[in-house]
């Protein structure tokens, strides 16, 4: 059985990200799952999601690791405590930092693979180191530092 | 007289990314200008351009930092040589590396001011600091390394 993607337990207040959030009709709505001890994110750029023709828009790159940062965050933090997605308080993070490096041109038409790992969790920041790779060739690598919200925010109104 | 966007002068081969390109009709098509020794980009986020409610998206702003970057080095590239944008070879820069640090939530609504610095340009290679304001507030700060595109590749189909 493969478990759900982290962020389909994002509460509903604070799972409008333009990037990951399940309410957000015009976004990326990307989904974040273990896979062993890393962290694993598909997607499939569209077509004008270029930068030069015939590759992948660098900004995009950067938006799916800045995403998938959080994501990986949010399932390091649970899986820490030894707790389900969908037990309180909620686990949310928000990006402080994003180092993106673009190793190669990253063809567009192919499904990208983000693969993140846990570098430190500590307090409310997690690291977390990420690939970006198509049909198995690492094409850029990324670091994000998240911090948890305040779970005040995140529970506002629900 | 305003000098006119750089990216007005970006070949139509590579004017299709999806932050700068003046092709894309699904992209952000920012537009890049000196103002004095800096450089500055405005954008208006779109009301799904959210992060958490109320605030932008994180992977917006490194997505306009990269793309500032990228103009930024064209035109410190012009100058250097002392051309006009419309003189030839064109200039046109890919990112090799970006940092965005996110130093405080920035407020979705007001457009938000990009402005930048060239800190190096040596050979190839142009790296720029950038920050990112709201209202005067500087809430994120960016760092892009940008490096020139082959000529061949620009000028294959013009």
């Amino acid at each position: 059985m493969r478990l759900n993607a982290i962020q389909d337990y994002y509460p509903d207040d604070v799972a409008h990200c333009y990037g990951c959030g399940k309410l957000n009709e015009h976004g990326h709505q990307i989904k974040t799952f273990w896979d062993g001890d890393e962290t694993v994110t598909k997607f499939k750029p569209k077509e004008y999601h270029t930068a030069i023709p015939g590759y992948v828009y660098g900004g995009l790159i950067a938006s799916l690791i800045d995403c998938h940062g959080t994501g990986t965050a949010a399932l390091a933090a649970y899986k820490a405590e030894g707790r389900a997605f969908d037990t309180l308080p909620p686990f949310r993070f928000v990006t402080a930092s994003l180092q993106v490096d673009y190793l190669k041109p990253t063809p567009l038409g192919p499904e990208l693979e983000l693969r993140g790992k846990v570098l430190e969790l500590k307090g409310k920041k997690v690291i977390s180191e990420i690939t970006v790779s198509v049909n198995g060739t690492i094409t850029a690598k990324g670091k994000v530092v998240a911090v948890q919200m305040p779970e005040k925010l995140i529970m506002k109104n629900a």
